[in-house]
Parts: structure tokens; sequence; C-alpha cells
């Protein structure tokens, strides 16, 4: 295998990956989700991953496409073996016109230095997922990919105006284009955004960008309760105000999370002494556009929130907030060395009832517990603290996100709010689907990977777990 | 059949179809687009559409769902014969939650009653092809209606949350819901919009709304030439503007409409006198906002046209103008008594040299033509005036359709911009289209239909023409 893959893609390009290789895994570290694949393969062009697809393909060997790894789902590991196909070297911006608000970067761009060029050229690409460092914009359209601007400015497929993909049995293909309207066709670009890496493989992205907000102005707004913090959020909509972003940390996290708290500013001025006593829940607020609108998005805001309010606090600098609030997943890992994060969605009226009934499912299983997430989008990153090294308290913790996506799903929401299903989550749309609905996306999974080789495991809509191999059946022939 | 099907609906609810009947045309009533339906079905609600839909799958019957027939594309009508499903009696608004911003209406709500719920509730329904009167939110989802405000605000799918629809054989299935983030599933609920009723019957839509903006102000500017008016389009995003509307009248369609061209001001205040002698090309623009925003908006874009504009009027009632607007199909229509439309879309920046080859291929193919559409999506309606009883110009706009969609495919936009393919654009794909993703549209097809009995013929990728009846190959042997 090796030798052959050298022959497509150079020696040099074609990796070992053994036992915590950082290849098998990604940013879950999630037991039971690590890779083992034979290979790791670095092709350095969009034709070159197509003989790459074309190869497996015709060898029957199943390939794992990959991105930054930042992943939260177990979905960019070969958990079948076979070939990883990392797009890390595909980092071509092929083009960027400013004038005309878009951008060709190929899958191993990085979400920042997309972000960054927009900016540069005063323009806006809005998704803004964590780790944008590391992440990789092919990587954000193949899990569709969220974050606290989705709010106002969609997730990531939203801005993806065509996809080039490599199609099995390794046909590079184009979807979409830079028109403005399209209705020629079934909607395949849409099928391929959010479908990780189990339907094709993306090589490069058209965006659309808009005009750069003139200010964004985020705010702090803690209130007492989990009850009232989820009222604020519907205050928020009921008094027609669109902010950019709405997120919220409940008090577990809070109080996780607090040390680390910048330094901000009261309403009055003052500076602000830590995150206030009495501060059961958080909101973290961005409203945005002309700095006109903004500051009268604001002025709403703060009205629309006055009853609730414990406090209310300004950023002396957004960066060391937003940092901050990116600063959450790890530090809610650190506190018992490991956690275990359910990323659901609930229809945003339900997320105060969906959270409450997270804490009683988790304290049944005897875990700690927290959530934090987008609360505009009743989006809750719903999780329990666990001992890396015990494995009842990680079965119990399996058990909990079991509940978690039976209970999204029964409250009409959904068991992947924008994580990605992956290997984690396998089988768990069966909870939230018509049987028609899962048929036909197990039908469209066949129809694009007759063979099954396009990151096996993956996205799957039903789960049949195979005989445990302890178990000898043989005897009872 | 009729006996059987009155016993799912009524007897009542079953017509006949005589030719010429409504529900055998659309609003394009294009020549080989008539429908020849064996019977009509009217449905009370998504349950009788399902035992419909279950009774054609079980005795291989022909099915095309039906809106408010204002399409343009001949997608609404049996051109196979079997059951017209029309789902107008579905009129129900299940949930409207103003606080919420969303609403749940069923497939034959009216478009402008979809927009009218919204606004008295002081929210907003972007979306707003044309007709909406007639027009019903279940048809504009299953072609993913335009219109001018997507150009802000997006095409219908893009305020589309949800869909309840019935697919083959006959089951009621949800996808989608009210969650503000959802990837734990291919992405279903956009293969269903667009898909003219040819992967399953829509039932009912949830959707979700925005506050209304404050105000909306729209403005004519005129161009000399289309030339400079496409310059003028491109001059608005490079001065990164955002208008709710950008659209265009070339001057062909502009010497049509203008003796119907509403009171206007010019900006001293003072009437305009009509269109302004010297214009060849005009802009329908509208910004919209804030009242201080949309003035902002406004003048940067009087500044940004101020080079090229031959004379910029304001509506005195805004209605009267979009109602001009609106008028431009029927009245260039009603100047030889048909046209051919090719509702096609280009790159933003290859409008001018789309627009210009139209010109050359209706020229020489000695027809008179003229083109408007949505200026900022370069999106285009490219349209040539017919006789309805010459056959042999009815030949010659179909021999210029086809040029128009090769060319549309050629420039890298797409054969359909926002009318649909239907019956009259079938095939047509496979010009823009690489040939593994034909294949898959085609698979995709077979995976929810099958027996190809919803709304067959429709949005084909590919096409080939039968062997015409009139010649004999018997001989030949």
């Amino acid at each position: 295998m090796h030798r052959e893959l050298s022959r497509l893609v150079g020696a040099e390009h074609v990796l070992e990956a053994p036992p915590g290789s950082p290849y098998n895994q990604d940013a879950a570290r999630r037991r039971g989700a690590e890779g083992r694949a034979d290979a790791v393969v670095l092709p350095a062009s969009a034709a070159e991953v197509a003989a790459v697809v074309a190869w497996c393909y015709a060898h029957d060997v199943a390939l794992t496409a990959r991105g930054g790894g930042t992943g939260l789902a177990g979905g960019a590991v070969a958990t079948q073996g076979g070939v990883v196909c990392s797009l890390e070297r595909l980092r071509g911006v092929r083009e960027l016109e400013p004038a005309l608000w878009r951008m060709l970067p190929e899958a191993g761009v990085s979400t920042r230095h997309v972000q960054r060029l927009a900016r540069e050229n005063g323009l806006f690409f809005g998704p803004d997922p964590g780790a944008s460092e590391q992440s990789q914009i092919g990587g954000n359209v193949a899990t569709n990919a969220g974050g606290p601007h989705a709010l106002k400015y969609g997730v990531t497929g939203a801005w993806v105006t065509g996809l080039e993909a490599v199609l099995a049995p390794g046909e590079l293909v184009e979807v979409g284009g830079w028109a403005g309207k399209d209705v020629a066709g079934y909607d395949l670009k849409s099928l391929l955004i959010g479908s990780e890496g189990t339907l094709g493989v993306i090589t490069a992205v058209r965006l659309r960008l808009l005009p750069a907000p003139e200010a964004a102005l985020p705010l702090v707004v803690f209130q007492g309760t989990r009850a009232e913090g989820c009222d604020a959020i519907g205050e928020v909509f009921a008094a027609g105000l669109r902010p950019s972003v709405l997120d919220f940390l409940d008090g577990d996290t809070l109080a996780i999370v607090a040390g680390a708290y910048p330094q901000m500013r009261e309403r009055s001025g003052a500076p602000a002494a830590g995150v206030p006593a009495g501060a059961g829940f958080a909101l973290i607020v961005e409203v945005d556009g002309t700095r006109a609108e903004a500051e009268a998005q604001r002025e709403g805001m703060l009205e629309a929130l006055a009853d609730t309010a414990v406090a209310v606090h300004e950023p002396l600098d957004a960066v060391a907030l937003w940092r901050w609030r990116d600063g959450v997943n790890p530090a809610v890992t650190s506190v018992r060395g490991a956690k275990v994060s359910g990323d659901v969605a609930f229809p945003r009226e339900r997320l105060l009832e969906g959270l409450e009934r997270f804490d009683e499912i988790a304290a049944r299983h005897g875990l700690r517990s927290c959530a934090w997430g987008h609360g505009g989008e009743g989006n809750a990153h719903a999780t329990v603290l666990v001992d890396p090294a015990s494995d009842e308290e990680l079965d119990a913790a399996d058990a909990v996100s079991d509940e978690l996506y039976k209970l999204a799903a029964a409250l009409g929401g959904s068991v992947a709010g924008e994580h990605g299903v992956g290997w984690i989550k396998r089988g768990m749309l069966e909870s939230q689907w018509d049987g028609r609905a899962v048929e036909l996306h197990e039908q469209i999974k066949r129809v694009f990977d007759p063979k099954g080789l396009l990151n096996p495991g993956k996205k799957l809509a039903r789960y049949a777990a195979p005989p445990s191999p302890s178990i000898s059946t043989k005897g009872t022939a």
C-alpha cells in the first residue's frame, strides 16, 4: 500500500500512523473513537486527492478525509482502518475577489486564514467555530460547522456557493458556482455540506463574503438563575432584536471559568470585580452593524434584559473576552481530567426544559454536569465531567449521552447541533427521523459510495453493534 | 380511477381536466408544455395527500403536485398524464409564533398571506416571487423561488427550517424542525427544496421569520447604456453597499414598459417626466434597515452610481413602483402576443457579456429580444418576443433558448436561476454539471421515486427525445 500511494503523492507524503499518532485522534479524544489508520496520505492537490480516492476505490481500501482534526465526534479518524487522507497541503487560495465579495480557498486553508483574508479586504466571513487556527475550511464545510456568530450569519454552509469534491470512484466534480441563484439541479452541494467525508472529499470551496460590520459590541449579562437566563433569551427575540451572538454559560460552567474571567467594566465605567456574586447564568451577547445601529441594538438589549440582569459587563478588550469564551471547553475538561459533551439543539423555547432534564439525567447517573452553548439557537453543549481512568464513569457518561440524544429528539430538537455525528453519534439519527427518511439517508450513502469505503462507520443513521468478539458463537452450531 | 380517488378525498374534490383546463397549464403557457391530466385531486389534508400518493404508487399512476400554477417552466402540469394533486385546500396555518419568529403554514397558503401574516406581527418574510396572491408557499419551496429581495435575504429555501412531505410510496415524513442548528443527517430538507415535486410532495413548511426592517427606500437609477448599467451594478458591490434589491431592465424592456411608468420624483423633489430621454438601462434599487441605516445606504448608493446615472427617481408610492416592476412580464408578453423567456444566471461580473451574447443569438435567429431581472445575482430573464401563431418563430425561440442555456453554463452560470427546470428545461443540466454529478442526480431521483411516478419528465438532468412517432422505422428492417 505505501509503495503504491507513494507513487501517487511522493514517498515523503505517505506517513505511518502508530497508535497515539495525532492522525488517529480528534479533539474529543473519546474512548472508542481512536483511529487505526494503515497509512496517512498527504496529497498536494485536488488531482492527487482524486488519484488517492481512485486507488482506494480500485483496491477496496477505506478512506477517511481529515481536516485540522479539531472535531469532537470522532469523524476524522479511521476507526475502520484504511487510509487517512489529510487535506493539510491543499493550502492555496485560488481566487480572492474583494469587489465581488468572494474567495475560493482549497480545503486545507485554515479557518483563521479565511477570516483574516476577508478582514484585510474590508470583508467578513461569518462562521467562527472554535480552534480556528487549526481547523480547516474543508473540514468546516464537511461538518457544516457553526460557532457563536451563526445566530445572525448562519452556519458554514450558508456561505458556500459551490464546492469542488472528489466523488467515488475517484472523479473531481464541481457543484455550484458563482451565480447568485441556481435551481438547475437537486441540491447536491447541500448534500455534501455536512456529510463528514462519507459522500465525497471536498477539495475546494467557493465562499461568498459580506462587507464587514463597522462595529461589534459584546456584553456579558448575568442572571441569578438558569430559568431567568432562559427567559432573558426569549425576551431578546420578543423585543425584535438581532444580536450577532447570544451564547450562554450555565451556573456550573460559570463556576469553572470564573477564575479566568477577563478584565471587564460595569455599565458605570467602573472596573468589574470578576463574575458577580449571585450570578447563576450568563449570556454573552454581541450586537453589530454600523456604529449607530450597534449602539441602538445595545440599548434595546439592555432594556430587554433589565428585568432579569444581576449585572451587565462590557469588555475592556473584546479579544480577551472571546479568548475566555473559547477557553470554556479546555477549562471544563481539566476539572476532572476529561469530559463527555453532547452537542444537541432544542427548539429555543425548550432550552430550559432540555437543560433541566439533562441535569436530572446526569445526577441519576451520579455525574457532575454543566452546559454552555449558543442560546439563541437552542444549541447546548451538555457536558458531564469524568475521570478518564474510570471505566465506570465513562460508561455512565455514555449512558447519559444516549439519554440526552433521545431527549433532544423527543423535544423536537436535534441530536447534533454543530459538532457532527462522526463515530460517536452513529445510529442516533434513528431517534430523530421518520423511518422513510432514515432509509433514504442510507440509500443516498449507497448511491454516492456504493462500496462503502468513504469514511466507513461515520454519520450512520442506524447502527447495530456487531456481536462482541469475546462471545464465541461457534459452539452453538 | 375517479371512483377510487373519490373514496379518498370526496367525490366533489376529484375533477375532470379537459384540454384547456387551467390545471393543464402554468403561467408560461409554452408550446408543448400542456398537461393531459386524467384527473385532478384536491386533498384537504396532509393525510389525504399521503393517501393519494399511496394509491397512485400502488396503481402505477403518475402524480404531479401543483401549487398556484404560477410557474414558468411547465413544472406543475401533467405532461405524462396521470393525477394532478393540487394543494390548494391545504390552507391552514398550523402555528404562528411572533415572539419566536416563526410560522408553519400548509402548502396551499398563498405567498401573499404568509407575507401579510408576518407583517401584521411586526415580522418579515423575505422571499417575494411574482404573482404572490396566486402562488402558494408549497410551490415556492418546491421550486426554491426567488424574487427581487433574494439579493439580501436569500431565496425561499433560506427561510425553511423544516418540511413535512409525502414521500413514495406514500409516507408522511418530517425533516428539520425548529432547532436553530441541525447537522444530524444528510440535508434531505435541501434536497426536497427545489425538487419540483419529483422527489416528494411538500405538505407543510416551517418558516423562520425576521423582524421587519423599519424602512425600505426604493430608487430607480437610469443609465445611458447596458454597459454603463452593468458597470453600475459592480460599483454597488465594490462600494460595500448592501441593497435589498438590485434589479435591472435593459433598454428594450424599458421601451416596452415606459408608458406604464408610475409617478416619480427627481432628487430635487420635482415631479419626474417619465422615463428620461437617453435612458438605455435602469436599475431598481432598494435599501433597507433602520431609517438612519437605510438613508445612509441610499447616500452611499447615490455616490456609487453618480458617475453613470442619467437620472435618479424616487417613487411617490412604492407600491406603484413594485406594481410596475411586476407588470414587466405581462407587458413584454403582450407586445407580440407571446414571449419565450429563459431564466438564467451568470456570475455577476459576466452579466454584461451574457446579455450581449444573448442579443446576438436572438438577432441571428431573427427575433426581437429584451432582458430584465435581478442584476445583483446575475439573474437574467432573457426573452424573445414571438407571434404565438407562428410555428416558425416558436421554433426559432426554442433554438434561442437552447443556445442561451449553453451560454449560461459556458460562462460559469446556471441554466435555471429561479424559475425551475420543469418540463421546459429538461436535459439542460447536462451542459452545466460534470458527468458524475449528473449520474448522482438521476440516482437520487430513483432512490426517492423508484417507480418514476412523481412528476415524471420534470427536472430531468438528461433527456433523449423519444423517436418521433410520425417517422416510421418499420420499413427499414
